[in-house]
């Protein structure tokens, strides 16, 4: 195994979007990545279920968190605030390299199947934020609402960010796309 | 072809979903619902691209109609009246059988593939509210935000509507969902 890259999950991810770049998402397979990134079929399948959890893979562990970074806040807190801050916090840390987060969406928005694994993680988002309201005493169908809706400004404010319309930091861009809300509800 | 029942695609619901009740979704072949439907694979595929649709067939004239009922509403009308109002009547024609949609529903909670393509048809719903929108004059950034929530709200009630919590009628539990997020938006 090359020592410049011992990680073999990133050498996966690397690999697998300079393909997908090159050749468009549809046209490589799971055999040209591992092959690309110097590793067999079976390592890539002991990294990722299938081709298009490549590009998720840095969400996978942010739903546990998700969850707790909603039921951390103090009571007086309000539900808003619990949950605009945690996800500006898992905003800015998915954010952290932005150019590689535009060349990620620039591929998702290009397939029909990357985005309904993206939806698939949103909905995960969504039943995180809820199960983090729940524990700290909103009801569960309003959770699942609120849940469901802050999921949806999230992606809102993540893309805005990423194309930087209007210009402003993802917490901007949140409570940007919040206001369009409720804006929208007390017109 | 028996005479009771002439329409090959109502006879292929039909089938499929009393097949998906007997042995669970995915135990059921596409060959499974066309034989029980006396038609063939070909015929099948004819109606459907895959077995997850034969669930979805009636969202499918939605789209442009949705669009449309949007749209429609004169200027003076707020877009949140419109909005509500487009979904208002969406819910009540897709709730005319509501024992059958309860019965769909329980398939799709069942099955995470049904479920992927529930949300693909939420997304297909929300951009059709946001063409709607930009339509009247909405800029379209605030109108895909506006559609996203829209479709969300509109998934909520529906659920809520079937599950008859809290007792209400379509557009009771549509308006309670958009109370809930107001309420979060302003507390």
């Amino acid at each position: 195994m090359p020592r410049w890259n011992p990680d073999p999950q990133e050498r996966l991810v690397t690999a697998a979007v300079e393909l997908f770049r090159q050749h468009g998402y549809d046209a490589v397979t799971v055999t040209d990545i591992a092959e690309k990134a110097g590793l067999t079929r079976r390592s890539f399948f002991r990294h990722f279920s299938d081709k298009r959890e490549v590009l998720f893979a840095g969400s996978r562990g942010n739903i546990p968190r998700i969850t707790r970074l909603v039921e951390e806040y103090a009571p007086d807190v309000t539900a808003r605030e619990a949950v605009m801050g945690a996800l500006a916090q898992v905003g800015d840390y998915l954010l952290a390299d932005p150019a590689a987060q535009a060349l990620r969406q620039d591929l998702i928005d290009d397939s029909l199947e990357l985005q309904e694994r993206e939806r698939t993680k949103l909905a995960d988002m969504a039943a995180a934020l809820a199960a983090g309201l729940v524990l700290r005493g909103t009801p569960p169908a309003d959770a699942h609402s609120i849940g469901v809706f802050s999921a949806g400004i999230f992606h809102s404010a993540y893309v805005r960010t990423l194309r930087n319309e209007p210009p402003g930091s993802f917490a901007d861009q949140l409570h940007a796309s919040a206001a369009v809300i409720a804006r929208f509800l007390t017109e």
